[in-house]
Order: C-alpha cells, then structure tokens, then sequence
C-alpha cells in the first residue's frame, strides 16, 4: 500500500528533475481529453501540476485516467519530461514540465463539488460557508491560512526569543465587568451559576505579573456575544502580551519590531521602525478618527478662527456655541455635478451632519452652496488655510467637535475610496498616544474607564483626578494600522493610592470596589510589580496581512449571521436529562 | 523615571561583571540585619542575588533597605563586588558575588504572604490554589511554566518545519456524540438551543484533511463536563494533529522524532528511537494494562496450561471455564510476614479480585496459601514459568482474563511502587497498536466504537467487520510513558464500503449514521484524502516533563474539586434579564 503514497509534492517537479519517477497525492483540478491522450491537472497543498496519459505508454493508466473527474483524490505515479517548447505555460509554477502517467490509483471518488475551486468565481458566501471544507481547497484560502499560521510562527519566535513565556488561561472563569455581553456556562455541580467565557484574560494577565512571570504571552481565543458583523466575530484569537519592570517606551518599541518582524516573515514586506506618535487629540483633530488612515491626506481642516465672526450664522452661531466649523478638500473635484455633490451631502447626512455645505473652486469664480454667504476676505482666508486651488473642491461641517469629527473622518474615508486615493501594497502604521482616561456619560451623570479601570494615567496628570477628572490623560496606546486598530494597551495602575483616586473619579466605593474586582485588588497588596500590556486583534492583522476586506475570509471555521449556513457552527437543541442536570429550564415565552 | 527599571537579571549578576554598575528589580526574598549591615535577597524571574547595604556607602539606601520585608517590589542599583571567600554561598548560582546597594526604589510593599515563597515547604493544596499569584513565584512552579512554554515552542518548531500548519477550531460548536458530558452554551440568538464546547476537534481535522490541508496541527483547548480528579481536568489542552498522504509507518516515526525532539529541548533527555511497538494483546497479557510501565518487570505470569488439570478446584475449575490464573513474581519478598501479605490481599480484593492465593519460596520450603492444594509437580512447573527462586513470593489471581488483567496490573504496580523498583528519570516509551475495533457491551447487547466510529479497521480485518466484530483490530495507535497514555491516533476510515461496514457492525442505520455525523459523511463524499492523525495530552506531557504526579501543578490556573478556592474559577450567579435573553430559567428544586 504504501507505494501509493508521495514521494513529491506538486510544487517539487521542476525541470531539475526531469527523467525522476515521481509519485504525487492530491486531487483532479482538470480532466481533458484532446485526441486519444488525457491531460490532467493535479492540486495538492503546494500547486498544481500537468500529467499526461499515453495509451502507448500503459494503457491501464491512461484507462483509469479517463474515469477521473473533478476532486477525485488520487495517486499518480510517472516521469517527469519536459514540456515541448510550444506547450510550456508560464503561467504555471511547473508549467514548463509535465509528467508522463504510468500509474493510476483512486483513494476515492468525489461527486461534482457546487462550486469550482478557483479564486474569483463569483459564488455566494453563503454557498462557499457552507461547504467551507470545498472552499478552503481554494488558493487563495490556502495562502490566508498559511499566512495565519506563518504570523502565529513569527510573532512566537520573536517573543520567545524576548523571554516571553506563553502561558495558558481559563476559558471557564467567573464573570468580570468588561464591556461586552459574555457568553454563559452554567454548571452542573454549582447549582444556578454560571461560567463566563473570557471577553480577554485581562485579570490573568495581570495576576500573572503579580506571581513574577513578567514577560507573558498568549494566543487567546476570547468570546463576545454580540451581534455578527463582517468586521467582527464572536469568538476571536487575540495576541495577549503583558510586562513587568519594562520603561513604556521600551516596550512600544519591542512591539513595533514585533510587528515590523511579522511583516517582514509573512508577506516579506519591509515596515520602517520606529513608529509615528500622534496623540488621540490630534488624530480627531486632523482626521476625525482615533485610528487614522495615514495612507492619503485630505485632512480635516479646522476654519473656526477664520469663520468665528462671519455674517454666516450657521458658521459663526455653531462655532460660538462651543462648535466647530471644519472642512476637508477634495482635490481636483470642483468638476463634479451638482447631483454629485448632493450625493455626498445624503451621506453626511446619514452619518449624523445636519447638512454638508460645499465651494467649488472653479476657473470662473467660487461656487457652492455657501459662496454668496461668505465674503470675498472669508473665502480668500478658507482657501489659504485649506490650500484650496481652483479645480479643488470643499465639504464643510457645521457641527459639534465630535459629529464633526465623525462626519467628516468617515466622509474622508470613503472619498479617499471613490477617489481611488489608498495606494494598496502600502502599510502606514501610527501609535495613537494620550487618551482620555475617562469618558463622561451625560446620560449616567458619571465617568467611566475608556479602557478600564486599571489603566494607568499619565503621571503628571494624577492631581487632575480629584480636580478635573476629564482631563486625565491616560498612559494607553493604540497601534493603528491603514485605519484599523490593530492592537491596544496601557501601563496599569499597581499602586493602591491611584488605584484609589481613580474609583473614586469614578464614583465607586471601596465595597463595590472590592465586590467587583476584589480578586486582583486583594492580589495587588502581596507585592504588584510596575507593569503594562497589550492584545492584538490577531484575526484583523492576518486580514491585513493577505489583503482581505472580510473577516471570515481570514478564519477557517467562522460564524456567521444565520448560524444555518455550517451545520457544525449551529447550537443545537438539547434534552431535558441534560438541562436538568445543568438546574435550568427553556423559558416559556412571555404571553 | 526609566532609571529605576532593571539593566541586569539577577541571573546575569556574574563574577565576569564585578564593578560594574547595575539595576536590579524584583521581589524581596529576605531580609537580613547583621549588625548594622543590611543584607537583602532579591528574588527575580532568573534567581536570586544578594544585596549588602552599608550605612556608609549610602545613608538613604541603608535606611530603605532597613524599610523592606519579604515580597516588597523594589529597584535596587549598585555595584557588583566579589564576595570573600569565607562567604562565597556554593548553592548559589550568584552565590560568588554580591552587590553592594547604592540606590533603593520601593515600586510596592507587601502584606505578609500566607506562606514562604519556597520549594518543599508543606502548605496545603487549598491554600496555594487560593493564592495561586503567589504560588506561581515558587521557583519549582516558575520551572514548570518555563517547561510548559518550551515544550509548546519545541513542538510547534518541529511540526513547522515539516510543513504543519497551525489551524484554530471554533470553540462554539454544534455538539457531536463522543464520550463525555458537553459543557453547554445556550445561544442568545438560537431560542432554546445551545452550543457545545469541543471535547476535542476531531470533526474539525478530518475537514481540514477534506479541506486539502494536508497537515495540521493546533494546541487546542478541549472541555469534558466530569468530575474533577487529581489526575484529570475538565478543561485541558491537547496536542491535535492531523495529516493525509502519510504512510501510517512514516508518521509514527514522525511523531517518535517529535517527542524526542521534545524531550531534548526541554529537559536535555536523549530519548532512543524507534520506540518498541506492543499489540493491544501483547500488553494486557505481560502487563495487564493497555499503558504499561516499562520501567520495571514484574510481569504476568499466565499459569493456565500448568494449572488447567490441577485437583484445586479453585484453580481448574477457573480456568476450564474460560478463566485464567496468572502471578506476579515478588522477588525476594519471601520473608514478608503474614500481616504484609494479608494486607496485599485485601489490596486484591479492593481491586476486584475475589482473593490472592500466594507462594513463598522459602529456604525451609514452599508455604502459602495455596501450598496444599498444589502437588509437587505443580509447584516445579509454576516456579520454573515465574522464574521464582528461593526467597521469591507469588501472587496468584484467579478469575475472569478482565479481571486478572485489572488485579495484577494495578498490584505489579503498586508493588513496584512500594518496593522502590521504578527508577525515576527515566523514559520507557512504547506505541500499542492493534486495538481491538469495538467493544460489546453485554447491558446493551451491541457493539460500541473503541475510539470512534470513524477508526480504520486492519485491512486484514475488513472481512471480519461482516463476521465476527469483535476480533477485527483498529489502526489505532497509543503512545505510552512510563505507565501514562500520553496520545492515541488512529487512520481514519475515508472509503464509503469501509464506513457502511463499520456503521453495519455497530448497528446504526443508515438514517441514524446520517443524523449524527451527516456533515462528516457528505463532506466525505467530495473527495476524502486517506488520512490519520494523533492527539497528545499536553498537561500530562508537561507533568512527567517537569517530574510532577499533580496535574494541577502543571497547569497556571487549575480547576479546583471545590471550586471555591479561587475566585476566578468559581462560577457566579447571573441576574433575571440574563437569564431572559438566553431564553432559560433556573429549575426550582424537585419536591
């Protein structure tokens, strides 16, 4: 039986090798039968390659060949010849050998597969979804998941090479506060409790620190019960780091040549170290967005001085009133229809904008929706500041500071896209610095955490705290890549009177205090060394790094939407010895 | 602030670096007041250093020093001197050298730990789980997480380079009937319904085969919903491997390398290769049990063609009706009393055995309990097959083959244990193989899959399937150590006539075949490559890597019998709205 097995994979038959008797395993890409001799395109893991059946050469072969059809998975055995010179195809990697069949075996036979497995057949997701394990045989999944795992290899080496421990995590934990909803175990032995699923191993990490592993890491399946986008998955892998005794920026550093490593190893791509800083107040301020797409320009440009005291109410009463009025232009676009320029001011209104006012700078005048409310010294003011040349085009927002950032961030965004502006193959990373240490809920009449409530903020802001807690900046940072986050952390609080003001900015007593997070307070009075970390979003940077738009295309076995689509990924109903061992009942619904 | 963080490892405080200038973090061992002179241990990942503080090196340094206590979290600088020779501390690894204190940095003090932060010290399992942050900085915990990640680089290296690919399963998934009890996740979206959490990917990797993948492997988290023993975690990693095209005999040497590999990187232990090979049969019969300790003989002595014609009843009349009588041969313990003798015997009978007859050769003759009933003849015959000699003891068992096998294999190794005959450090490794397909259970009167019903009988043993069921050997394999299962693997059926065999054989109808594993067998039929694979217990690897007998030493945060000892393992209880949208309901007591 044996003999049947491989000797070479698809990719190894090279014109090096020509007159070696090889055996390959894998399955029928292509049957064809052009005159008496059958062609046939074999796939395995590392490609493609042609064989060619010749009744003179044995006709049980070139019979068996002919029974062949697509994804029949099979072993051949031959002699690798070279191509006539006419017949060689550089398209293929082995395109300029062919492999005269001598032996046929069928492992097995296959029926029709519903789709073809080539890239960029337009079938439907939710086809490929469900026959997943047909649609991964594509190479273009073959490579994402290569990549997946060529990343998990690299980022591992370099940790391991930094003395970073990998150290495993409890996926059935108790439930800590965190932001999202978590997905619940309930527990035979307990009796009406429940088991949460990690949102990440946050409280583990920083234990870890307390028990002296100070360098951890982890690839940390975390869970989230949230509803399905395209751009977000219940169940995601984070790169979960934490340290001890390391200066912060010795640790960015470490982790942008972590990063720039990962780049270099999967997709041979070179990133320059060190990376950027922009602190969050300048992201929103000259992109609208604290994770900036840094590969196109069209900043926003902030004309409130110039317009404080225009004639033009809706510019000037805005910005008296705590507002802003800002712009960004849109170079060269001061061609466009009026039908056109209507479009964009929908999408600003769908986005939040009470409206989107416009100039055109063209050869014959100013024009636009705001040119006869602004005087000539306005207009003349506008344009210096927002380099506007004739030919250029330009969206005001009228609003307050955040709806104007959001409104024209994502408008920049999706004009850089309609205007073909991002260069692809190109990777502009930026760490966002100095974020708020809380936020302010005008609905809750309190502050909460941005991140949470053990982020350390920045030393010469502490006093802020008990003053003007809104201020507070904290000692976080985000890495931001192309517009997405990639990853984010912070030093932690690991001194008890920090610790203390900040529930206090907070408005948590001492006994909430210690009933939600008395676990690691309690732990942090045996001897919590100085530490800080960071996750990141380990299915997003594999996104990025095979140049996909879709999550799911960057996980082998992903949810989706109607959970129908893979059997293997819909709950199942089950019985009631189980539910009853489990102390729980299905929920009559309410009438 | 940077000055205070570390520029040596306490480790790297070497004789080579005496007068240089060094920082230092970590956590105070232990403080020393040797009239006026201030000695400090400092303890950090690496080991230990000591620090001397004199008053007149610096005043300010020696007054801090004086402020420390054990667990304090501080910065020390100072310089690297030799210590005098009368002080030179040999078990020590920086025993030749100290530091002389210039500067003290007091990150963190420390309440009183519950317990000294040292190896052998006899604290209660409760109590080092409930403070399991402060357990972890014991040296031997810290060598053991240490082990843990080596040993996951070490594999993960190996597989890599044999082109391996490392592929994540999802953890919410669709239950599929395998041994255990689920752990239960009820859906939010999926009224009443619930997923399962994996007992092991299996399904997963036979579609990553279907898939094309060739080779796969993962560290995969897997969930069994039982009760908790010493030996046993509900929720425990495992090393899952999968490959297709591979002779059976290829990847078993594959897997041997591994584990060598394994072995060398980890613990510097040169593991001999090939293993030994041992059938199913072959163990029961010489051991007694399907994972047999190789480390020592002892073995069983099958003594039913001396005995089958006996006039002890006890004995031929066993043996006539299909029993069996085997020894064990105790060498030298001839002279044990009757007292220790009888203490063994009820040992048997705990284990299942109706008694233990026993002979002891001694220099006045042959006694025992059985030494009346045996002529002469008998006793020759039985001394010459147990090789027993003067100042031996035979342990006899007489029952059912079961029965024996389980008596005197869990007897030879509790003797071995009590008489000190397994030596430690050392690595009997051992494949068994030719596992027997199915098992009948008597209660229900059917067959039931060994491992699972996908395991691909002997080719030999195919026609058996239709025949006599129960006499057809699986290609299964076991990877045994020193006693311990540490993986089983088996090829997998991917032909349809196999299957159906299999199914027939076990008697499920095609309609139940194709409800319970209806996604497998429709993948099956798109093209299955021949594949086969593996799984390593990973914990359990890591245990007798870091020659620990607890598993719950070898895992960082381990489940607990009571659950209580640490609060985040402990579930908690969930509120009413939860509760609502999972559609369920705490279950009011039964009356």
């Amino acid at each position: 039986m044996d003999s049947v097995f491989r000797t070479h994979q698809a990719r190894e038959c090279t014109k090096e090798k020509i007159g070696e008797r090889v055996t390959l395993n894998g399955w029928v890409q292509k049957r064809r039968d052009l005159g008496g001799l059958i062609f046939l395109d074999l796939r395995d893991r590392s490609g493609v390659v042609q064989i060619v059946f010749q009744p003179e050469v044995s006709p049980e072969a070139a019979r068996l060949a002919d029974q062949l059809r697509s994804e029949y998975v099979v072993s051949i055995t031959g002699t690798i010849a070279a191509r006539d010179p006419e017949n060689v195809n550089p398209k293929m990697e082995t395109g300029d050998i062919e492999i005269i069949g001598e032996e046929v075996h069928i492992f097995n036979p296959a029926k029709t597969p519903p789709f073809p497995i080539r890239d960029n057949s337009d079938v439907e997701e939710a086809v490929r979804l469900k026959y997943r394990y047909i649609d991964l045989r594509r190479p273009k999944m073959q490579e994402t998941m290569l990549i997946r795992h060529r990343a998990m290899q690299s980022v591992r080496r370099f940790l391991d090479e930094r003395g970073f421990i990998e150290l495993e995590t409890p996926m059935l934990t108790r439930s800590t506060p965190e932001g999202a909803r978590d997905y619940l175990v309930p527990s035979r032995v307990h009796e009406g409790s429940f088991y949460a699923l990690p949102q990440s191993p946050q409280l583990f990490k920083q234990l870890f620190m307390v028990a002296g592993m100070e360098r951890y890491f982890q690839f940390a399946r975390c869970f989230r019960d949230e509803d399905l986008r395209a751009d977000r998955q219940p169940e995601f892998t984070q790169i979960d780091i934490e340290t001890s005794f390391i200066p912060p920026e010795t640790f960015l550093a470490m982790m942008e040549e972590m990063v720039a490593t990962l780049f270099k190893e999967t997709i041979g791509v070179d990133v320059p170290v060190p990376f950027p800083r922009m602190s969050y107040r300048e992201a929103i301020e000259r992109f609208g967005s604290d994770k900036p797409d840094l590969r196109f320009g069209m900043e926003l440009v902030d004309l409130s001085d110039e317009l404080r005291d225009s004639s033009f109410k809706v510019f000037s009463g805005t910005i008296q009133n705590g507002g802003q009025v800002k712009a960004v232009n849109v170079k060269g676009c001061a061609g466009w229809s009026r039908k056109e320029v209507d479009q964009w001011g929908k999408t600003a209104e769908s986005l939040g904008a009470k409206g989107l006012a416009w100039l055109s700078f063209k050869e014959e005048g100013v024009k636009g929706s705001v040119a006869k409310f602004l005087t000539p010294e306005e207009i003349d003011a506008i344009a210096g500041k927002t380099k506007a040349e004739t030919g250029d085009l330009l969206f005001f927002v009228a609003d307050r500071p955040q709806t104007v950032a959001n409104v024209l961030g994502e408008l920049r965004l999706r004009l850089g896209k309609a205007l073909n502006l991002i260069p692809e193959n190109e990777y502009k990373f930026v760490w966002i610095t100095e974020f708020p240490l809380l936020e302010y809920s005008e609905e809750d009449g309190r502050y909460y955490a941005m991140h949470h409530p053990f982020t350390m903020p920045l030393e010469e802001d502490i006093p802020l705290l008990d003053t003007d807690p809104g201020k507070v900046r904290a000692q976080a940072y985000d890495m931001v890549l192309n517009g997405y986050e990639i990853g984010g952390g912070s030093q932690r609080i690991y001194r008890r009177e920090v610790q203390e003001k900040m529930f206090k900015a907070l408005g948590i007593t001492n006994e909430e205090a210690k009933e939600k997070f008395g676990f690691l307070l309690e732990a942090f009075e045996y001897g919590a060394p100085p530490h800080g970390g960071i996750a990141f979003g380990f299915d997003r940077i594999v996104m990025l790094l095979a140049g996909r738009s879709n999550l799911r295309e960057c996980i082998a076995f992903p949810k989706t939407a109607s959970a129908t689509c893979l059997l293997t990924e819909a709950p199942s109903p089950v019985d009631e010895k189980q539910l009853e061992e489990l102390h729980i009942k299905i929920r009559q619904p309410q009438k």
